[in-house]
């Protein structure tokens, strides 16, 4: 297996959940006196619906950067990578629900526990690929490597806490999903500005 | 983040929407003795979405276009490439609503604010890679950039035209949506012969 | 705008419709008992899906092989590409209604014109192609066109009959795209032997 | 007709499906009290969406295998390939049946077959490729041919039992579905550890 060709189909799958969201948003089935209503109605799934596209948007720039620090991959990597694809194209389903049922906290825990499974399995492919030197390119530094670490740690922690106030108040569960995903749009960008 | 990748991800995500917009087109559960007119219920539907696959394709070429002027890109930019595909792929919603409620205001006026933030996103990333020389390839003269600004400049009050029009007589509003379209389709292809 | 990227847009949009025809292949709602009767009532649609997936899977076949007797493009010839991609993404319609009015007329009608329109689109381009020495190919010779021709005229001719055909006796219409796309599978590849 | 592009349209029917199956996982249209059985219902529809995508990752991976023997295509083979993307594009069909039916024989009799199909049709392309040497690259000795061979046999051979025992006891075909499934996934690991 070539590297290029799992991104390639890494980039399609990431590509193509992005653009399926939009299907879920489904527009009431009213005349058009009740279409404004309608409309107001549907904007919790508007809003989960920009949420997911930018979470998506965001796993697809760090598999990018990740893959970076790849120099060769194997099967099992491979199947790793399948693993977070999974998590990734199961993201229309939870964004489903938490426009449906806009501030309840199943919604809310299901997000979070998928949120959670990706990052976990992006953390299990980090570790993979830097605990094996003929996988991993020159410039994966343990620097870079401490950093990722962080940042999964804190990450996932904020969506630990995140999934148990959910039991309590899911609209502070909603608050840290949008503060997380801006951080990370934001650090990744200053990450940037410094190299 | 690489230009070539960054640039296959969007093409994926306008191969998708555009093709995706035939699901939209429902057909009516009806016996076949009540085909026909149901299907000459879905006209205005089937305009709606010839008219949304020639858009989205033309902003595919014009995305095309702008990207042969882009030499390197950094972070911020691939995000505000993300706000155009937010754009972009929210545009079977829209098209639906003008489907199923042919030449009523609301649908006219959401379609408009679409393409006027799609619009608007494709001017402040021209913007952004003009004023940065380290990003913006040699071939991106003033007369290039001038010739971009004065498009949008048009293009926009069109569209801010046919949003206030709307609340009058959308019908006029869809005219001015097909009469930009096809004037851009057609400066693009003089542009062209020009070159 | 660059033939191969034009390439690569034109088959995601082949290989998304080819996809997505399964998600037309309703299955009914039924309790466990009538699901036997329920899948016997498919089979026309899954005939149709199994029907417009080599078709749409030959137009690809075509593109390709027409792609390699052009040299260059213009912007012309992308806004003809569009217009054969209308046609293609345009299939699941015809494709749901020949499955859900098994042998009725007017489905029949339609895909028959889809398919026409489709063809005349593809001829269009291989004359505009042909005529413009500068975008042609040199193997594109004048046999190769006259055998093109040929070709269109033939299958063109064959679905106008079927359409005509269809308003008397629908069943014949179907055997003739079966019958024609039998042809051109196996005429394309001796085609290929002789070469 | 090109191999690059060939396996860039089957990548893209590949990632396409895989992405799509999480449509066919409904949610229930309930209030929110009775979202939680709702959810609980819904874990056969999960589970035989996990089944295929792993089914569906699996063929990906054996088809860029594959492919790493084939030298030249023609066009025999590339019909080929495009049954075998009938039959996994095929694959929501069954998956959905497996989870509105769970635990029932025609689901699963249907998602055999159709696991059969496709494997036949590989097996076809598999002995196409052996026997042409001038479109086998050097790489594939009858050594690998052989071990081809014993797989699909063992393969087939499991899933015929698995369709058989479906009249009597569909669990237990279930559960040779994913034991095959986990086999494969591991069997091919170990291979590459062996090279």
């Amino acid at each position: 297996m070539n590297k290029s060709r799992l991104e390639a189909f890494s980039d399609g799958v990431f590509a193509i959940v992005i653009t399926l969201l939009i299907l879920n948003v489904r527009i009431p089935e009213t005349d058009y006196e009740h279409l404004y209503q309608g409309l107001i109605n549907l904007i919790p799934s508007l809003l989960s619906y920009v949420l997911s596209f930018f979470v998506i948007g965001l796993y697809w720039v760090f598999h990018h950067n990740s893959f970076q620090h790849v120099h060769k991959i194997d099967r099992s990597f491979v199947w790793m990578n399948m693993v977070l694809l999974l998590f990734i194209s199961f993201m229309p389903f939870p964004t489903y629900l938490m426009g449906k049922y806009p501030f309840k906290e199943i919604p809310v825990i299901i997000y979070g526990f998928n949120l959670l499974a990706a990052n976990l399995t992006g953390a299990r492919m980090t570790f993979y690929i830097y605990k094996r030197k003929n996988l991993s390119a020159d410039s994966y530094t343990a620097a870079v490597f401490k950093s990722q670490v962080i940042m999964y740690i804190v990450i996932n922690l904020l969506y630990i806490i995140a999934i148990g106030i959910a039991f309590y108040n899911p609209q502070i569960s909603y608050g840290i999903f949008v503060v997380v995903l801006i951080l990370l749009i934001l650090t990744t960008k200053s990450t940037k500005h410094r190299v």
